[in-house]
């Protein structure tokens, strides 16, 4: 009996969306406000979603607590309340969109997940109530 | 990497759900209150899904701009506080149900979507907070 | 002790904004797509509170349920599904806004409200997530 | 043209996560504060999605109708206002786990919504805002 | 320049509604289901909104993290994932309804705002999405 | 007849709460993680009411679409999408805190609700899903 269990959990970053080999003028012009010079920022909401034999035992796929601390000290605690260009390191080096978000938390949570036994299924983003993305590996 | 992205987009429109080939009485045994002569209406929630791959140039899989334009422009001014049985082209001559709008706006947005180089995933309708349809083609 | 309890109800209509002894073209010009020929409609959210003071005995201003069958009765059963121009009583010869709205269903309710000892305090309305009344008496 | 139909149901309930097998204080440390000795309870939110043709003579995969009235006789009437461990005949014997109850309201619903002639798609729970299950089959 | 601030927090807990000097029919019939002997539960929603002049020096009414330690500790602590009737100081001896719940969580909240130099103004609480209370002391 | 009308908008900034005659080291204690220096951000909610007779000609208190216009071109305009401590003409030289995001909001508006005819009653912002500040001038 495969069953899936997704945690919410939200936060709050500024980025904005750019090349570094681009002018400014061309970042405007196709990112539009997103390229914001001096950043903007939302508040996250993030879906991570595993799935997993239920153990007969527990009648848990996996304690969702676990689940929401790997979410936490991995994801949470790093990006919350920071800079998303300047400050996350697993965002280094690439584009802040949310398409890239997703599989960098994706790629983050992986190994966490594994190690207890279940497997990560998707990582869901939303950057406002209009606009989301989700990554399933 | 493959991703989904997700627009949500509104609107508010009448309707009624009837055959014209029933009888008013057989129409209101079968469809209930939804088929009231004098139609009723809804704000119904739309959620468009695309997918494909991350451009590594932007982050983008589509700019979520482009997506929304396409949707207001294919389908939001075409509803929008319009009658679905009396005034929307892509309805005419089909029971004004949840099931066909899903099925209608995919084959709206289809072309455009797949001009931009990604793929319709899935149209997902919100007639209410309780019910809801998806199609995924 | 005065204590407020509030009870949200949900119903579904179709209307359009429109004075009779106007021009289309002046209805459109005034109120623009909400006056469409031939309707639109919402789902409408209402939420009633109702003020009185906590009875010792049972720790209830009101039994809620009660204001439950109340705005049921008085108001659900006569509007959901319906034409709030041309089917609804209590909207008779009114321009179908959601303030008159708001009034009318105040109204309706304020007596029955009364005869279980509690005051009517507030009628609010959201016609869409974004826009809403409220009325005070 | 296959079509999936969500209905969302709520219902309320106490109930407790434990292993009668186990001391209060093995219970205690493994489902933490979710074992609480004298219960507690959740507004707990059902998402059952059904998938199925849509009929060409009716524009419906289901009338809504009929699944909200399967749902609610089957599921919410048996376990709305309850304790989950001590009161639900289809969670006898099984720990009241979000997991278990998704795998139960499956098998409770299951041959209802094939009688009509469709199929169960998934079983969806959130517990709270922010933990959910779902159950394919 | 007076100014309003509101924290919501959320707990889980168990209820019953009765009064022990109530056979359990006349409970039943009074309460109705929401007497259930073997209790049942809610996701509660506590919105606690202060009021206070704006402190020029830096821009705040109160710090609002000292607003959400006050209530977890004072409350969230004391009521998350317990029995309110049987577990809760500040409930006993009381019927457990919401109009008395927030009438407690007043009273027991007020000074801790007013050692901080604010004005408690409402304790509003959310039994369910349809039904909530208001205190204003 | 006195009535109450509602518009939500919506805008996403960055933002840093501190004082410029504090070291970091003071910002960081007394703000927290709100100090970080190099920003963060929001999905910031805006609810702006107004209040005035309901015109019996119009059903109105105000066109919503002009209340709508107002609060876009004086306020979302030029914060959406923008970093409030250094790109928000209103908020110059202000602790870009909730409180003093209300107050500057309202006395942008009020000239031009009062120019419509109509009184302004409440700026109400959210700042996170928890966190709400109300300004009632």
């Amino acid at each position: 009996m495969m069953l899936y269990l997704t945690r919410r959990e939200r936060f709050s970053a500024a980025h904005r969306m750019f090349r570094q080999d681009w002018t400014d003028e061309k970042n405007m012009e196709f990112f539009g406000k997103c390229s914001n010079l001096k950043w903007h920022g939302h508040n996250y909401e993030l879906f991570v979603t595993i799935k997993g034999e239920v153990s007969p035992e527990t009648g848990f796929v996996m304690n969702i607590s676990t689940l929401k601390e790997i979410i936490r000290e991995r994801i949470i605690d790093k990006i919350d309340h920071k800079n998303i260009n300047l400050e996350v390191p697993f965002m280094e080096g690439k584009i802040a969109t949310t398409e890239n978000l997703a599989v960098s938390i994706w790629e983050e949570l992986r190994p966490f997940i594994e190690k207890e036994g279940a497997k990560l299924h998707c990582v869901k983003i939303f950057e406002t109530e209009n606009n989301s993305t989700e990554y399933y590996g």
